[in-house]
């Protein structure tokens, strides 16, 4: 089993992604497919009078600042469109898909955070009208009982706190966990990059390989959302998974690919 | 076991057909929630500058012209917005919900109809872009076995095309085959209105009680959506649903209400 994270970032190639997550999945492996809509998000807010506001917390990640409102379009955009576009295409390439967010049957929960500090204009400040908070549960029974039964999982933030909220998670974070929860051997985080480069500008400055006690010399080189890919993938094989590949989600067949070694190899 | 639909329109009470529904799901029946958008879509598609087109079937049913971009923001809507905030409600009220539209795990499937032939300003007029059609199996398995493990299964239009696609559907009828396809004995039909009216601008003309046999006779005073919620009910009655009740969806206890018999009852 493995399970593959695709992003919501411009440039995905999606029907790439789900044809070879098909033929994958036909060919007899079992998988669950993780997905974002960071950019889609970002259309659809920006149309709707309430363009994306991200904020960086002191500890350097930057976030989508996610009020009630914010919540919503998070919703429509992750939980409508685009899984729902994902369920289809599976569907017609013959996989009998599901397509849950983490409030369903409480598949991603964790705590609410209270509040976050944030560096604006080198000034900290406190949001707490802010729905974000982390995974820390994965519901596996649930997960298992529609893997068993012939169902392919196609899941997606938001995840649900412990007080029942909706709340806006990293999705690379969150697979990371599941991807442990599974004992998987492979997690797949695509995005719209080839893995983790050296030289942001430069993609033939693409890092093969890293083993995880090697972790601290690359991690200088990650930047902005890929910091939380790192992040994730780290915790993922201190976790048990075997390897994390950080690949290129823009091409065809980017799931053999990454399998073949494409990619950022941690482990 | 029991089906409950409740309409997408203005005015309804979601949280006290939430709070109701917990209420009786936690004091041990099994109960099924399915529900609309109609309303909410409406106000999306709008402001996304793409005004809602409703059309009239020739054989004089209103239904929403859907285009491929329309799905998508009636998937943004019914399975983004409504859908998960109705399982957030469930969850915050202690019930393990899941929401699924009729693509997941093919739940609703149906034939996507070629053309539909409308009537526009007394002429026929044949439209091919519409992503219409009607419910005709029900995956009763994947139902069954959420059930069977303590998920409340939350049920929610688009339905799935035999060819894949996502299709825009009825979802009263599609309740009340779903309804059929369960053996349930009751179906609730809960709208902004308090069942079949006499006379629609008078809710003190409310018809409380038809059989089966007389729904010739009232089958006339149903206008406007409410034809095809008589429909379903008739459909769901000859399928061997004891009976289905329409009832208001804007008061408080909605639900127990219309299971005390307040509203249209037919059997």
């Amino acid at each position: 089993m493995f399970v593959v994270k695709v992003g919501g970032g411009s440039g995905i190639n999606y029907e790439s992604v789900c044809l070879d997550f098909a033929s994958i999945v036909k060919a007899g492996k079992q998988a669950i497919l993780v997905h974002g809509g960071s950019y889609e998000t970002n259309l659809l807010s920006t149309k709707l009078g309430k363009p994306p506001r991200m904020v960086t917390s002191v500890s350097g990640y930057e976030s989508r600042y996610t009020d009630r409102e914010t919540l919503e379009i998070f919703e429509m955009v992750y939980c409508g469109k685009i899984n729902k576009g994902v369920v289809q295409r599976l569907q017609q390439h013959g996989i009998d898909a599901i397509g849950l967010c983490g409030i369903d049957g409480r598949i991603f929960e964790g705590a609410r955070k209270a509040a976050i500090t944030i560096l604006e204009k080198g000034r900290k400040k406190v949001l707490r009208d802010d729905y974000t908070g982390r995974v820390e549960k994965v519901n596996v029974n649930l997960i298992r009982l529609l893997l068993d039964h012939g169902y392919t999982p196609v899941l997606t933030p938001p995840a649900i706190s412990y007080e029942g909220e909706a709340i806006n998670v990293d999705g690379d974070r969150a697979a990371a966990i599941l991807a442990s929860a599974l004992h998987v051997e492979t997690l797949i985080i695509l995005s719209n990059v080839p893995g983790l480069l050296k030289n942001i500008a430069d993609e033939t400055t693409l890092i093969t390989n890293i083993r995880l006690c090697d972790i601290e010399h690359y991690v200088k080189y990650a930047q902005g959302r890929m910091r939380k890919k790192i992040l994730g993938a780290v915790e993922a094989v201190q976790h048990g998974v075997k390897q994390v590949i950080l690949a290129d989600a823009r091409i065809e067949e980017p799931i053999s690919a990454a399998l073949a070694g494409r990619g950022t190899v941690i482990h």
